[in-house]
Parts: C-alpha cells; structure tokens; sequence
C-alpha cells in the first residue's frame, strides 16, 4: 500500500488554512493559506451598495476559490482518502435549488449574501423569538443569539420578504461548500445543533420564522460522510484517492479532537479575538445558570458539549498597545508592556479590571456592557493597568469555569489553543494561576485543521473512532503550566473584587445608562 | 503722607511666596518667592535618619530664612503698614518656652520637626480620638482628620512621650513663625478653630491629648494684630513703617477675601493638585451630611465657613500624562490631550470615571477608596479617558455642592481659583456645564498672598473692614464661564452614573478589598 492522506481545512473569517496529514505517521506534512478576495464586507458591497453598522456578509464564492487553491496546493497528485471542514458558523446564506448563491443573482442585494458568524443586525429578531418561547430555547439558556441561523433567517424574511420567498434553500456556509464539493446536500448536526436549535428526536423549530423549514436539509451526524470529491472538483484540484468529504463541523469545534479531547471532563479553550470555552460531558446535565449553550453531538458523537465565552480577549490587549503605544509598532509596545508586566507581583498594584470592552457574555450576557478599571492611586503606572487587563481576561475565564462547576458539570483538565496561548506564557501562568489548575498549551498553530483532518479520518474510515483519531493525529506534545498556589490565594481577594464590582447591578445599572446617554453609535 | 505698603504671605509646601501691595491705588507691585532649603522631608531627614512611609516633615528654619528673604526683597527701604501671612495647616511644632523648635536640641529625632499638614502617619490617633466622641467632634462629622493638630499631638505623645514631656509649647508653624516675627506668642483663631477643635466657648478639647492643654496658647480671632515686626527683624529685612503682623490664617482661606467673598452664600474653591472648596454663611446651621467641617470666624470675622474637599484634583491629570504620555515632556503632552479632548462632543465617548485616586473625601471621607474608569469599549481612546477624567473633576464639584444644598447651606455664587483654573478654560467650561452654574475665574495668580494683604490691611487698620478691604485689594477682574443648558442635560446622565457607582456599596467594598490585597504599601 503506498502512501495516503488526509486534508483538514479551516474556514475562518479572512482566510481558509489547509493541512496535508500522513495518515501512517500522523506527521503534519504541509500547510497552506488562502486570502479571501472580498473578505469580511462590513460597509459595503462589491458594487459599492452601503450596510448599515453591525453588518458582516462574504461573498460565498470566495470558499470556492480557496477550496482550489487549498486542495490544489496539498493535493495535487496525491492519494487523499479524507478531506474535513471546519466552518465558521452561523454564516448562512440564501441559494437556489441547485446550490447557486442568490448572492449571483442579485449582487446589489445585501440580503443575498452570506451573513457572517458575527453579523450583529438580526437583535431584534433574536429577542422575538427568544419572547415567543419554546422547548428549543432550554439548551441556550432561554435566550436565542443574534448570530444564530434562526436569527438571520428571520432578518431576512422580514427585511427582504421577496428574496425569502425566492429562495429554495438557507443553508449553512459550510454545509453549503459540502454540497458543493461533493455534489449532494447535507446539514451538519454540528451547525444545526449549535446555530439553529435542532434536537435529534424534535428536529429543527421551524415554527420560529415562517418558510424556514422548507429551506433546511436532512442532518448527518458529525464524523458521517457528507460524499466523494466529484469529478469537476478532482479534475480541477489534482487530487486522487477516495477522497471522502466528511460532515463539516463548527471551526472553533474542530479544535478539541485535535487537542486529544474525546471524553467528558475536558475544557478546551480557544483563545483569540475572542475566547470560546467548550466542555465536554458524558452525562446531560441541566445548562448551569450563565452558560451559554449545549448541545449533543455535535462536537464529538456520543457526547454533550457545553459552550460559553468572553465577547473580547485579545481584542482588550490590542486595544490597550494601540490607545497607549510605546514605541513605533504594535509589537513593539506589546513587548514592552508585557516586559513590565512580568515584572510585576500578582496584585502588586491593587487595580482590577472586568473583562467586559466588548460587552459581556457570561454570566450576563449583555452585549451593551462595557470595561471597568479600578483601584488606580497616584502612583499607578500604565504597566500596572496592562497588567490588570491581562488578569481580568483570566478572571473571565474563572468566571466561566466556576459556573460550570457550581452547575454539576465535572472540569477535570483545562487545555488552551491558538496563536494568543503561545506568544504569551505570562498570560497562561497567570490563567493556571488563577483558575488554580493545570493549564496545558498544544504546541500546534493549526489545531483547528488537525481536528478538520481528524473528523475526515473517522468519515473515511481510516480511524476506528475519535479516540483513536487523535491518538494519531492529534496534538502530541503541550507546555503544562502549573499553578502557584501562593499567587493563588492572592488572586483570590483580586477574583472576589472582580466579582463583587461584576455581579453588583449599580455596576451594570452604571454602564447601561451610559451606554445609553453616549452620542458615539456603537456596534457588536 | 508719603506712599504705604501692605505685604501679603502665602506659605505652601514647597516654596513662600509674597506680593508688595500698594496701600493707596491696591495694585500689587512686585512678588517674590522663595523655594525652602529643606522642602518637605518625606523619607530621610538631614542627618540621614530615615522615617516611614507617610511622614511629611518640614525644618522651621526654613520658613525665617523665606521670611528673611521675602521681606528683604519687597519691603526694604519701604514704608510698610501690614504684614499678613497664610500658612499650611495643620502643620504643628514642638518648641521650647523661648520659641527654640525642638528640631535644633534633637536634629536626629523625626518627631522633633514641623509635621506638615499632609503628614498621614496619624490615622490611628485621629480614630482613636474620633471613638472617645465628645461634643469637639460636631463640627468635623465626628470624625477627627489625621491630618489635624490634635492627631498630631497624640501621635508625638504616644511614641515620643520623652520628647512630648521636654516641649513646653505645641505650636502651628503659621502661630510659630507670628511669635519669632513679632516677639509675642499668639494662637490664630482660624488654625485652633479648623485645625484643633477650638470653639469661643469651651476652648480647646485639651482632655483628648494628655498634657497638651499646657503647651497651647491664647486664641486671637483673624483681623487682630499678632504684634509688630520686633527692632531685629527690621534690621534683618530693612522694612520701615509700623509693620503690623496680622494674626496668621490658613493659605487655603486666605483666598477667600482676595476674591472679594466677605458675605454668605458664595463659595470659593482652590483647585489645585488637590481642591479645596470654602463656603461661606451668615447662620450656624448643621453641618450637611459628607461635608468635613465647619467653624465660625477662622476664614471672615462673623461668618461661618464650611470646608470640603477633593483628595486629588491636578495631581490626576498629572498623572494621566505621566502614564500615558504623548511626546517629550509633561507640557506636550498636556497640550495634545488638551487639544483632543476639547475636540469631543460632552459624553461622547460613554465613559465616565470616578475621581477618587487619592481616596474619596466627599462623602465618604476614605483615603483607601482609589479611582475608576468604566464604560470603555474597543473604540475608546486615550483622550476620551482624558476628557471622562476632567468630567470626573467636575462631578467631584457638584457632589460636594449637591450636598451643601440638600444641607440646606445656599450656595449663591461659585468662584474658582488658582493656576489650573486660569490655565485650563476646558475645565473651567465643563465645571459650569456640569454645575448649571456660572464660575467665576478671578485674573490673579496670588490670590492666597493677597488674601493676606487684607487681612493685614484690616489688622493694620488701613482698612475698616473685610468688605472694604476685600473691594480696595481683592482680584477686581475675573472670567466668567456660563452654563450651556443643552450640555448640562449630558452631564445630568453621566452624573447620575457616576454617583450610581460611588454610593453603591459593592464598588468601594471592592477597592477597600483591593487596598487590603496589594503588596505595594501605600501612602495618601
């Protein structure tokens, strides 16, 4: 038998990554990344159509060009027996019966377009539907997401009612480059468990926005196949082998197989822009008060996976390096506000932040609150307030972790991923710090087209399960930081004061009244 | 009759300065200022001696050697009628029965010095005196300031009580350098009554310090005359005429007639690195809840005259500047902050802070409370925290000003002094903005040695009254910042949060918690 492989892709929100995985050594063989021709389009369209603030469509045709040039670049005349996809999600789009993007049809038409993961216009309908009520709101808490598939749709069927009625499909971003490159429609239990409240025995509530459900698909479980390369796509991109395209699951999802993650217990982290914290669970226990969402199956089969996260993480850093530079450079004053934080003791200075500069998703979840520094004296430096940022990101994270906790849901072992965990090992030893845990860090940049490759190995059988699937390909090496339990007891008196500015309402009561007296528009 | 001259003196932390005032036309002449050889010893003193965080000691030689300088400078050759001096206060000193400070028999021993009136290592004493009560403490609120001259005597006879036994006098500098210049020991009303609890009545609360009643003196009221400038120090300076050195007040009173407020309902305030704000009154009413004292005839003859404050006020835009600074130098940076936050609408940005980075006097009266910024987004820019930190000055106004009125205390004129108020018009618009109140910005840089010149003018008698006085030599040009009504509806809305914030319990629960847990030791 000669030589085989599997390719993991990674669609985020610029650019799509691909990985070319040895399925005898598991070795990471190549990498390769795609820029987007249109990108994140936030204020208009190609033909020069303005959006109002909050807006955040793609050109569904950029996937297509990034398939090609990904699959080609790794593939090409190369046996590959699986390719997996990992997808920002919901970033749903409008199509017609055989796939065509109504975005094709009408490109002057904001509506017609995918709306991105973080299109922030659809609140309103949000809160509809979360009024109306309904069995499929207990996994989220009672409270749909703007970002949800269900949101959007009703965006679209109340704005653009003639765009809704003529399209025969709304689909899934990833699901809809899976039909795409295999030739046959399917809808991700991952997508549709997480961004559009379908439950296995009930399906989807398509009560929720009129037409909706003649617009869905019949959903596959995640580690299924969602078919074979077709010929065209073959053809264009070189590839041989089986090729089997697996059932696409969420982008920031695909990175927990890969950090070896397949049974209940585990808290995987992405630290980003943002910060998403999944947990998986074996058991399905009530949501805990502030968690955000679960759903079952869609991370991994046969278990439950919680989600909740921070609305800004290392967005809050970028911020602070920009408002108050040192230096020419970003990363010039990031390495010098990072050298002086590191010079500083835990709590040395007595400031706190809370964490919340772009609004707050656990426990509050409220998009319109805001940052919070205090204890500043005369004598206070700007390294002294870096430093509290960096603290209040780690007490976000507690805050995250202690829900689940006081919800019964078991965390046995915390592992954090991305670029952010491993530039910055001051800000992981503050995390396992405070949390008061073993806090691992995968030493592998492209986690989440490893878990992609992983859910292929399973679609095309090359792995028995996701156990096995990790063992080979996942992440095998990580730097384990282990917490100092005398820093701990520190930040403990700075997590209650954390908490105690965070839970108050006149706190909360504050920010809302400001937000809501400040002339400057803001958007999510 | 020849030409005649008043000489007004203000004497700060830092420096003395003084004007040479002509008695007939009240322009001021010439002013000169003299820097102390020793300044304020905080951590050392001459001899090397060492002293604990919060010390603030001061050599009374430098005050002779100031006056030696200063008089010599404006009044030599001259005809001089009056000498006025305004003194920081409480600045005690133990001295012998001729006057001889004790700092001269035992230059190694810090408790032998001039404690400066910001000298905090007193707290314990002042609580301990607070907890006794007695009727002293109903013009203070009950609570005695560690910063007065009964705290200050209690510190020195509980941990040098060798010392406090060999002092025959306990003196404040202002008292102290009267009796040198003059040959004749007399006590200011204005330090016994603000500074010592004195009241016409029942006099000193001499019970609360063993052994302190023997080393105070007879109480003057303000107005008197201390005595005359003695033969040797006519020598020393070269001054002529019948130099009356008036009974001594406190600088930051002193203001108060040079700004031509001799009657109820105005209210003066010294806005410097910390602000002061005096309000005068025709009745003896209650002290208002929050506002920190009152006493009757220590700043105008007849009147009383409450006392509040803000522990910071220029010192937080210092330090704002210094932390984040915007090109070479304080002054630049200054100026670019300046210039962009003049350029934002009121409120723009929703930030709003709490000014409290040198601890809250009004209405908590904690030093450990520390300042706040809140409503921060990822759009938030330095100037705008610059811009919420000058709003948050403001705020720190009306509080106290909203609780002079809801004490039922008129306030019916606002007048604004000192160097930040001519300096920064910005400032001065929003506090008239915030106040819905007119501010009037006297066009005099030394109002505090002017306020002297009239005290020693009505002492000398040259003029009859403080009315007449205060009209003949007070500030007689001042800018006027008017309320815009439309702004002022803004800051009523970020007002109301920033209150929101300080009188709810969890923040300063959470900052007296963040005090408590910083390893930096700090000092007020």
């Amino acid at each position: 038998m000669g030589e085989s492989h599997l390719i993991g892709l990674d669609y985020g929100s610029e650019s799509a990554r691909g990985v070319l995985v040895d399925v005898r050594s598991g070795a990471v063989l190549a990498t390769h990344t795609h820029t987007y021709t249109h990108g994140v389009m936030s204020s208009a369209l190609p033909d020069g159509t303005t959006m109002p603030l909050g807006w955040a469509l793609q050109d569904a045709s950029d996937y297509e060009e990034a398939a090609a040039a990904i699959l080609g670049a790794l593939g090409r005349g190369r046996s590959v027996r699986g390719i997996g996809l990992g997808f920002t999600a919901s970033s749903p789009l409008p199509a017609m019966a055989d796939g065509m993007p109504l975005s094709c049809l009408h490109p002057g038409v904001p509506h017609a377009y995918v709306k991105l993961w973080k299109h922030a216009a659809a609140q309103a309908q949000a809160e509809r539907i979360s009024a109306r009520g309904g069995d499929h709101l207990a996994d989220v808490g009672g409270r749909l997401s703007a970002n949800s598939l269900l949101a959007k749709a009703a965006e679209m069927a109340e704005e653009a009612p003639t765009l809704w009625a003529e399209a025969d499909r709304f689909i899934e971003a990833g699901d809809w480059l899976a039909w795409r490159l295999t030739g046959r429609e399917t809808r991700s239990a991952a997508f549709a468990a997480y961004k559009a409240d379908w439950r296995a025995g009930s399906g989807y509530p398509v009560d929720a926005v009129p037409g909706l459900g003649a617009k869905l698909g019949d959903v596959h479980p995640v580690g299924a196949a969602a078919g074979a390369l077709t010929p065209a796509w073959r053809e264009r991109t070189g590839i041989g082998g089986e090729a089997v395209v697996a059932v696409p699951v969420i982008d920031s999802h695909s990175t927990v197989p890969a950090t070896g993650a397949v049974e209940g217990g585990t808290l995987v982290a992405a630290l980003g822009t943002s910060a998403v914290y999944l947990l998986l669970d074996d058991v399905g226990r009530p949501l805990p008060p502030g968690i955000e969402g679960r759903a079952f199956g869609g991370v991994v089969p046969g278990l439950w996976c919680h989600e909740a996260g921070q609305a800004a993480f290392g967005d809050m850093l970028g911020w602070f390096v920009r408002a108050f530079p040192r230096g020419d450079g970003v990363e010039i004053s990031f390495a010098a506000y990072d050298a002086a934080a590191a010079a500083l003791a835990p709590g040395e200075a007595g400031v706190v932040a809370l964490d919340w500069w772009n609004g707050n998703r656990v426990p509050h979840g409220d998009a319109r609150l805001s940052g919070l520094f205090t204890g500043m004296t005369l004598r206070t430096t700007a390294a002294d307030l870096y430093r509290a940022l960096l603290e209040s990101l780690c007490f976000g994270a507690r805050t995250v972790v202690d829900r689940f906790i006081d919800g019964g849901v078991p965390v046995e072992r915390v592992v954090m991923t991305s670029g952010l965990s491993l530039a910055n090992p001051l800000l992981m030893q503050i995390m396992a710090d405070v949390l008061g845990r073993d806090v691992a860090v995968p030493r592998q940049a492209q986690l989440t087209a490893v878990g992609s490759a992983i859910h292929a190995a399973v679609a095309c059988g090359v792995a028995r399960d996701y156990g096995e699937a990790a063992r080979r390909f996942g992440a095998r090496d990580a730097i384990l930081y282990r917490p100092d339990p005398v820093v701990g007891d520190c930040y403990d008196a700075l997590y209650r004061a954390y908490r105690t500015l965070g839970d108050a309402a006149p706190t909360r009561d504050a920010m809302l009244a400001l937000r809501a007296a400040a002339p400057r528009t803001t958007s999510v």
